[in-house]
């Protein structure tokens, strides 16, 4: 039999609208992957009587509980009272807790403050969550037939915490019905035309469900397959993912948490070959994203953020000819910039951008939007105008600049 | 006296975790202007026994209830049919919603589909919510002493109707005390240590309300005052700001949604000064930072992303027995990164960083999360070393390094 389970997150920051809870959602797709069916979110105020109710009402309807937020060391932090409350339970001070605490701080050459001593403890019966990636342990509780696992409100805490430890015991469980998720990614093609191409497996429905989504460029394609068995789901999924594949081709860069920037560098990586990159618009954020893969460095070489022009003349060796003629922002200017790099920096690959990323500086010749991606490689240099849209807001055409000069990169990778 | 009220939103998406509720926090902003206390947000499935007992729950436990989603055509569709059993009430076709509904697809050259016309129900006592900018209406309804405004999913529409019908009319029953907040933003301090010095202002029931949070370096202090007029909220805001900043001293860098980045280069610009970089385990992400803020290419000139030592060596000039001697990751090699950058890009000043990001790469020596961030100006060098936690993620070592590389200079430019 499947497993229900609530989830709760605490926080007035959540109930005033200062921030949105994306916990929620995360922990509902992690259950969904484990064939425990998420009943209900239930957000609260910082107030303790009505958390102490909730969770007493969470745990008579829900066989598993997941709570995030409040853990802190403040006084609005309630969760640990109200924990102990629920379960008329006194709060004990978990000792391994404490010492992990200390050596959290110590790592860090620093004396653990007092009022961060609160955070060491747990109703008596209750365990102590191990956080392996910062200070304060979440609490996993028994409350009549429910088990509770508090964690922080933090994401990247709590979702280490639920993968290290919450995800294994409820694993563990056994459950009913799977319910699997994978994630197709594309770049290069529309959301509407990608659903053409695919409709029919977009029937509702269908076992497996299959849906798109579109962030800034990239369509994403999710695909849900329900089986008995975690294999009977895998294959359902996997018989979607080759079929979705063979209509989209080189369309399809990836699955689940792929970047483009990991594809481009596995790519690399394989051929034994170097990157660099020079970057007007875009202003660093091609060489973040490269970065953000653990191992880059075994491809990427470096870059020159080229913002100011000085730097596009002095470092990157653009002519002064060519700003006068074509202005920095033009497929002249990126292609120097490409050049320029890729001479300077020794790379077989050189990725350059150059743009009006806005909301100011756009003209009508050169509305905001108007953005130059280019690559230059040994066998010449190619640039590529993108007109990202005069209405969109900066971040989005920084983001969109960027991910279109990799996929540049990765086009030609491909070739 | 203050009313109170409750958030419902509907879909087994959200539930499900392919979709993040971001209309709850939207709403409890809105509610919280119009001096309405929203105290719980509560996400179901679909499932019409759980969303009926929810919506008597809800009526019984607050005096407004606003709900979201379940409004469309289709089967999974049950917001309808909720309401009219939630209220032991008929469903009856909205003449009036009918023909809105047709002259909306009418307008489009299209017939209605059929399937639409479900839309057009409401229970027999309530009242249709027009919808000026999609297809489906709302519906209001009051049961007990609650009334329960129920709108569509879709945010565009939902914010439209919200603003058009739902706020006018909230704004009519007079409320309320008001409840504003404000986000007082710091760096360089604890949350613990921020806690201690503001433990008074922390005080449960007091007014205002102040909590903090943290996130990857940074400390945000939430302030939530509750007046009779937005003036009188505004002052008791005013107060406890002003007796923040003048505990915290420099700790405080902005508020609302300030940035490190746009503070400092607000301080540059204000000074007629400018900023390079020096990059090596950011890796762009000082200057994406700095590049996000609209306007920065009035101080920002640009930096070098030197990620391989070829570059730190060949752009920047740092000494091959530099690099020999201590490493790249070093005090003495971050100094001749800025010191190469300096000389180089012919800024005012020049922000640098190496260190261990990981997960790998790390030794006894110099462990993941060892990172040195370094200020080169007129007056001199400056170098810092941060223990960023060896057990973090990647990006979060490389988030904290880069603020702490701005905080650096933002504390220098205060001097």
């Amino acid at each position: 039999m499947t497993s229900n389970a609530w989830i709760l997150s605490l926080g007035t920051e959540l109930t005033l609208g200062q921030s949105v809870d994306t916990n929620s959602a995360w922990l509902s797709h992690r259950l969904a992957e484990l064939g425990i069916r998420c009943e209900r979110h239930v957000t609260v105020a910082d107030d303790l009587l009505a958390t102490r109710d909730l969770l007493r009402d969470a745990a008579a309807r829900a066989v598993i509980v997941l709570v995030t937020g409040g853990l802190g060391p403040t006084d609005d932090d309630l969760t640990r009272q109200a924990l102990a409350d629920a379960a008329g339970q006194p709060l004990v001070e978990d000792a391994a807790s404490l010492e992990q605490m200390r050596e959290f701080f110590a790592a860090r050459n620093r004396a653990m403050p007092d009022r961060n001593r609160v955070r060491a403890l747990r109703p008596a019966a209750a365990r102590a969550i191990p956080n392996s990636v910062g200070t304060a342990p979440g609490i996993r509780l028994e409350l009549g037939s429910a088990v509770i696992y508090a964690l922080p409100g933090v994401p990247f805490e709590m979702r280490t915490m639920f993968d290290e430890f919450v995800r294994p015991e409820l694993a563990a469980r056994g459950g009913g019905a799977v319910l699997l998720a994978r994630r197709i990614r594309c770049y290069g093609s529309t959301e509407s035309e990608i659903g053409e191409r695919i409709a029919d497996l977009m029937t509702r429905g269908r076992n497996p469900e299959v849906g798109t989504t579109a962030e800034l460029g990239e369509i994403g394609i999710r695909i849900y397959a329900s089986g008995d068995s975690p294999a009977q789901a895998e294959a359902l999924l996997d018989r979607d993912e080759a079929e979705i594949r063979e209509r989209l081709g080189r369309v399809v860069y990836g699955r689940e948490s792929d970047t483009l920037a990991g594809v481009v560098g596995e790519l690399l990586a394989a051929r034994g070959q170097t990157l660099a990159t020079a970057e007007s618009c875009t202003g660093g954020m091609v060489s973040t994203l490269l970065t953000d893969v653990s191992g880059s460095s075994r491809y990427y070489l470096g870059g020159v953020v080229a913002y100011d022009n000085r730097v596009k003349l002095g470092v990157l060796g653009v002519r002064s000819e060519t700003i006068a003629e074509h202005g920095a922002v033009s497929a002249a200017g990126c292609r120097e910039m490409a050049d320029g790099a890729r001479a300077r920096l020794a790379a077989d690959y050189v990725l350059a951008t150059t743009g009006i990323a806005g909301p100011t500086g756009g003209s009508a010749a050169k509305p905001v939007g108007l953005v130059y991606v280019g690559l230059a490689h040994a066998g010449g240099t190619i640039v590529r105008e993108l007109h990202l849209g005069a209405a969109s807001p900066r971040d989005s055409i920084r983001v969109r600049a960027s991910r279109g000069a990799l996929n540049l990169l990765r086009l030609h990778l491909l070739e």
